[in-house]
């Protein structure tokens, strides 16, 4: 059994700390800096490699930051991880999401069941009902064929999948892969929902329900509100309605669903996209096989995350350089810069995933840790944040590490030649010189125009957003926030941080207030 | 003359910083707790409120706030900005976006031209134009109308007209104030035209390309993959390009565009929403009527931040408390959480305007400073957010002061009750809840459920979130980050760190490059 420690406990973290800083300017430049790009590199899965060469960290960190990884036992958590332990162990529950894509260790049987074989089942379920809704043989009530699909659902159940729908929703038209249209209701303002409804076809349409408890008060709100709105039309609901649940939910085995198609316990909302939460959708709006070909980038992607040798590890890495950047050299956020317009949510998806599992003062016994945990994570993509944020990422107060992805070719391979040039390569080359403007700043007389460098950041480099690719991605990042979990020494599956926003939101509609609670309630005359 | 002078030089800033910290926890509760929501509240145009009992001040930081507001001559910093002074002293520029708006003080002439007659002839024109392509009297080159509006611009041409779109898109259609589909191309990123242009009916889309200087790199790049795009379609692409541009750029004055309306070098980017770069898409989309009516709710907000008293002066109150927060009690960054699904895409706005504007470590007069500036600025409508980050706002080590925005109505009216309540009773009881969580926490013997507390917050209240609402927030942030630029001493108009990420790409496209730059070009392949 794995020992579970706090970061400041370990003798190597007391070491990494006292290490030498690495100055960034000076690493980057000349021949040392190119030799850094070279040899400061990953591979990941789908022809994906992570580059770290811009990271304030030289040949002696990365060393200590093995010894740390050794000492903080990060492969060993992780092959308890998935070898069925109960790693969350505030809820007591297993933490299975790299099972709905792959079987890294032995098989996990819980309650008599085969887990791995019940997610491929929920998968195959999911394929043969999405194929009928194709093909034509599940039908809207006068016999015609769906063609937009709705997930209502919120947090995990809305934030990946519509990041990866979005990213891949051209990829999918372009390549004869597209079939339904996908929309998204989640926020329980009615406005979202009636916007929704106000812009599809209702009646050529299919809705998913995604709760796992069944009992998420804005989904089910935002269910009433779509069977409303399918009642007015002179529909029967339950010809329209889909839900991805657990088989002990209150919309499991109901007939006012088309089908059930379900998770679990052990499938945490932020790490469900693999999952039918988003194999259901995305399956429906492109097919079932593009589905399958972004669980085997994840699956292979997992496959690197269990490797001992950090250096071939790319998801343990990361995570060891992002705890030294905020544990060490004390930085409060970060910053995640797609330079793919695909890739425009992706942001939003990993902020929840990062925030809602590492946003947390206690570490896994119950006792308040004393250094920071998770930081404040937010992006959009390149180069549209070139013309807003970058400015103070470039010459604010704070250093804010930086995260880029980027692609060398274009996802839908359609492009101008301008002033010499590809917009790909403008994209590509805007990254590149933005790594370099960071890491090494730029002198002037003028203080207004000088650029003090020394802002460290990473790159993801691919060949092409693909399906697999964009499996790869979610398993690094998911991967990355485990094992920085693991460092913390926190529980990253749980998030008791929104239960008293709940209950206290009950008791405002109950109009069980008192003092600023009731002031407030009134200020909203609820 | 204002004297500038940097924030730690100011006695009252000494004062502001000796004053005994107030206890959110113990001043939320009971009748202590409910008077303070009821008193801590300034008025706001449109029938919206600023509360701020949520945050951590009381009666002596408030006055002690409004010391340093006058100390720091904040009111005749602004009266000198809407006068007509060069207050972008880098540019050596005046900076005139409230003149799009409204007229402060004295007529600003420069150059021989009355700056508010230049802008409102602009909108005349754009009125007249939007009129003349809804009445079908301009059409495509088959006789046909337009149905559809694209946006090509990036940065300040595209994140706010774009937020301020899908702030009234569902709005307008319910109103009958709705004319014509927006879409937005704004990245060099090839995809992100190739995927606009593949979900529009080019034939009947007329684009407005939106660039001041007339030479934005990504812009003109969409531009000719607009054009190409067109071209292929056998269409004549001067008849579908109108122009928004500086009367001096290549843009003005060119048969290529049915049209041409101007801005001018006094209209900041980030700031030209209120402009004819939000002014043309907006009015195409909707109506003229609907932009001046968004227009007007700026213009009544602008009016209160002239207000010398700080309780009469929501932005100016704002933003004290902002720099509080970021100066003495140290955070370094802040959420923006509006409770309107609408809003989805203005925290990304705010995020340009505030980052762009203060995220700066130089003072007015090229002297780097020594405290912090601007601060990280991220955001997700609510209730989502709660699903996502909010574990970590509530939870996390560390503390991240929020700004919630909430309306008392949906914008659509259509509604439906569950449980006793509806959706929008549910969401306002969530913002509600959500703030008396973070100020008062909940304690508990399971330090995992355990809440501190003491995280606070302001509200901006409104009725409803109409065109006049849209335009009063926009002017309130766009106000308050204009008063911490004051406060901060910084130039807030000025963008000089974009610079250095231009001039290296440009370097790697030419292929003049060595070193690390060189090798990370080799890895894109360029």
């Amino acid at each position: 059994m794995a020992d579970w420690k706090n970061l400041d406990t370990l003798d190597s973290f007391a070491e990494l700390s006292a290490k030498k800083k690495v100055i960034l300017k000076d690493v980057m430049s000349g021949d040392g800096g190119a030799s850094r790009v070279k040899s400061y590199t990953v591979p990941m899965a789908s022809g994906l490699s992570y580059n770290y060469a811009a990271k304030a960290v030289d040949d002696e960190i990365i060393e200590a930051l093995a010894k740390l990884a050794k000492e903080a036992q990060l492969t060993e958590k992780f092959a308890e991880l998935y070898n069925g332990e109960v790693i969350n162990t505030g809820e007591k529950r297993l933490v299975l999401h790299h099972l709905t894509r792959s079987q890294l260790g032995n098989d996990v049987v819980k309650d008599g069941v085969n887990k791995r074989e019940f997610y491929v089942e929920q998968q195959k379920k999911i394929e043969s009902f999405a194929n009928d809704v194709h093909a034509g043989k599940i039908v809207n009530g006068a016999g015609e064929k769906f063609t937009t699909v709705v997930q209502i659902g919120i947090g995990g159940s809305d934030l990946g999948p519509r990041a990866i729908y979005i990213a891949l929703e051209n990829w999918a038209r372009q390549t004869g892969n597209f079939n339904m249209e996908a929309r998204f209701i989640s926020n329980v303002d009615p406005d979202d929902a009636a916007g929704v409804l106000q812009g599809i076809d209702v009646a050529h349409s299919l809705f998913v329900l995604v709760s796992k408890s069944g009992t998420t008060l804005e989904t089910l709100t935002n269910e009433s509100f779509v069977k409303d709105a399918l009642k007015k039309a002179g529909l029967d609901a339950s010809k329209h309605m889909v839900a991805v649940t657990s088989e002990t939910s209150p919309l499991a085995g109901n007939s006012d669903y088309l089908a059930a198609f379900f998770m679990d316990d052990f499938i945490g909302g932020r790490f469900s996209s693999t999952s039918a939460v988003g194999g259901a959708v995305l399956s429906l709006a492109f097919t079932p096989e593009v589905f399958a070909r972004f669980l085997n980038g994840a699956a292979a992607e997992d496959k690197l995350a269990a490797n001992e040798d950090v250096k071939e590890n790319p998801a343990m890495l990361d995570a060891l350089i992002g705890v030294y950047e905020r544990n060490v050299l004390g930085f409060p956020s970060t910053a995640l810069l797609p330079y793919s317009q695909a890739l425009s949510r992706f942001p939003a998806h990993l902020q929840q995933a990062d925030m809602e599992s590492n946003g947390k003062s206690v570490n896994r016994f119950g006792e308040f840790v004393s250094y920071p945990t998770g930081p404040v994570l937010f992006g959009e993509p390149g180069t549209n944040g070139q013309h807003s944020f970058y400015q103070l990422l470039h010459q604010g107060t704070d250093i804010i590490p930086l995260q880029f992805i980027g692609f060398k070719e274009s996802q839908l391979g359609v492009d101008v030649d301008i002033q010499g040039s590809t917009s790909q390569q403008k994209l590509c080359a805007n990254v590149v010189a933005q790594i370099i403007a960071f890491a090494s700043g730029k002198d002037d007389e003028n203080n207004n125009k000088k650029f003090s460098g020394n802002r460290p950041s990473s790159i993801i480099v691919g060949k092409r957003l693909t399906p697999e690719a964009m499996g790869a991605l979610l398993s690094h990042f998911e991967n990355k926030i485990m094992f920085q979990g693991f460092l913390w020494n926190v529980n990253s599956f749980d998030q008791e941080g929104v239960q008293l926003g709940k209950v206290l939101a009950k008791k405002v509609l109950a109009h069980e207030t008192e003092g600023a609670l009731k002031e407030l309630s009134d200020l909203f005359e609820i």
